[in-house]
């Protein structure tokens, strides 16, 4: 059966909690999760001894955000490895544990690849072990590199675009060190010019239905002493008319060839704001999220969430996403009607500029972007 | 003390339960609400027979909205007088109930002044009591005309606008029968073109951070049959980039003399995105909503409302705004600034038409507002 525990976080919450943590404690191997679930309310890690403890940390979404996920069904398989445990198995559950994040079943099958390799290269079980979790700390390693360069060159660009310094940002959703192996996309950025004491403000759109900014993002800029200020996702009008945002920053769920941006509901609204105020829109994405096979924003289908998602309000510590049934407390008459779709789609002529790991594209042309994936795929190779 | 008791609504429910109704059983005159507190889980009358119970009921929200508190303050003066109370006494503290809300006070004083004249013309107190009741019957019967009016304006313009029928409007907060003595403001429009067979869709915000978009609005619609679908306020965004909004309706908290329109904050936004699809956007408020001392949107002075209202999510049953302190469940963490504007400015040029009882402004200018208002006075006098 799964072994976890809990262990509150309190004597290392000066040095910062991680989202994701390896540690090799005298009784054995295990795998350390911020227990999201629970933010903002507790920080608490949750402990994974096995394979199936992490599958049920990943189900109810104690863990959660694409590169992470990655990372740690990654770590799942080394985890497996290193108790002896059926690799195989181990990593088939973490796979199957939420089948529609792709990077998951990638981390997973990258650290099983190495196991592998090691196995058939004549290595005995530890040093398959051994090779596992060296991929794991590989994936870990360049998603933190990632996170770090896309800051970098996400900074030089506001620094670029609003010489005055002082930058006002507002944000949606939550991009920073909880979806990341390394400090996250668009957050990242706003936390790079915060440390270079030019981050005067953050805006933060709770984004509705889930809260992932009222929850998550305010949580991760109170952690690191950020001004930020949260709000209403409607009220960013407000300061739009008042000239009180510099820029807006947000990540992407998938860019098509076109630079038609897909990301967390709300991200176009705040694009048509931005366009009619003349304030920089940004997206902070890594490279992978580029999908050359889908040509264009039409081509992008739009996943409908549940409607009790906004017919019910959820209070935090129950699982937000993701739930089977609705659990909330109902705000809308039985029987209402909803229309919540998960993301939205930003047209390639309303994004000034997408910050990538390999540098920025601006304007966003089908061309440029190309040029982008080709020469990150030359560094790759 | 405060003499009032709860009677489920069950009963009339085909009828439709009035927001508010005067009644006179045998017991004595009592005055009757549809407790707000409790939608949209349950329809309970809150039936109060003296003014220290309503002045209980508006402090508490169980009734809100600006036309509807003016008629209650009305109702009030004219319950105390019936019962034989201290009228004086009563009109003051109705008054105070709710001291910014202007149209309350100037509910009291009309049905106050009534008493009062006919008092002074050798009336006795039963007849000064029928005066008081007669005045607030026709405050009552006043803004049902109103509302009438502006549903027959509203609904003339949208099929002016949308030769093609088949209206599929998108509206926020709320501003129907749950305000008004008549069927309110824009949603009365909606209402109308529903009755016409000509509304296909309203669309409804669910209005954070307050959610009378889904408390309130939803429930009217409900209620009469309507074809409605909630969403959360950032997903207007999407509904407009693909085509299925025809119109924005909304209300209004003040109009300046320039035609910038006060109203619940996301109305602005709305209005960005309208301009964007080339999509029309129509206030719909009487002719009392327009301050000609108020020059233009930038001397209109937003209100900043508590912070706990967005850190925090309250259910229904609680009173939802105006609590002393926050009483929800907190979703972000603790300490979190927020930013919690109760409307926005829309500036003219963003508004096709501004629809009164007095019929359209369109296009909206400082010009066409002031004889709309001169025309209103010569009908008044």
């Amino acid at each position: 059966m799964a072994d976890q525990y809990a262990q509150s976080g309190e004597h290392n919450r000066s040095a910062g909690m991680s989202a994701i943590r390896w540690d090799e404690p005298p009784e054995g191997p295990v795998l350390a999760l911020l227990d999201q679930r629970r933010l903002p309310a507790e920080e608490v890690e949750l402990v994974c001894t096995d394979a199936p403890a992490l599958v049920d940390a990943i189900r109810t979404l104690a863990v959660r955000g694409a590169p992470l996920l990655g990372i740690a069904g990654a770590y799942g398989v080394a985890l497996a490895a290193a108790r002896g445990f059926d690799v195989d198995e181990a990593a088939a559950a973490l796979e199957a544990a939420r089948p529609t994040a792709v990077n998951l079943a990638v981390g997973v099958r990258r650290a099983l690849a190495a196991y592998r390799a090691a196995l058939a290269g004549g290595g005995d079980p530890r040093q398959a072990a051994e090779a596992a979790l060296s991929a794991a700390r590989a994936l870990h390693r360049e998603d933190a590199e990632a996170s770090a360069r896309m800051a970098r060159h996400g900074l030089a660009l506001l620094d670029e675009l609003l010489p005055g310094g002082g930058h006002r940002v507002l944000t949606h959703c939550n991009t920073g060190a909880l979806v990341s192996g390394g400090e996250g996309t668009a957050f990242a950025v706003a936390l790079a010019a915060h440390r270079a004491g030019r981050l005067r403000r953050l805006w933060v759109d709770e984004t509705r239905p889930l809260l992932q900014g009222a929850r998550l993002t305010a949580y991760e800029a109170a952690r690191n002493g950020m001004a930020y200020t949260l709000l209403t996702d409607n009220a960013a009008g407000s300061l739009f008319a008042s000239g009180e945002v510099d820029a807006v920053l947000i990540g992407a769920d998938r860019i098509a060839a076109d630079g038609s941006v897909a990301n967390k509901v709300g991200s176009y609204p705040l694009a048509v704001l931005a366009r009619y105020h003349h304030v920089p829109f940004i997206v902070v994405a890594p490279v992978t999220t580029v999908d050359p096979d889908t040509p264009d924003g039409a081509s992008i289908e739009v996943e409908q969430r549940a409607g009790h998602e906004v017919t019910e309000v959820t209070a935090p510590r129950v699982p937000v996403a993701g739930a089977e049934a609705g659990g909330g407390i109902p705000v809308a008459p039985l029987g209402t009607q909803a229309y919540n779709p998960a993301f939205d789609v930003t047209p390639p002529e309303l994004v000034t500029a997408i910050v990538t790991e390999e540098g920025a594209v601006s304007p966003v042309t089908a061309e440029a972007l190309a040029a982008l994936c080709d020469r990150s795929r030359q560094v790759t190779i």
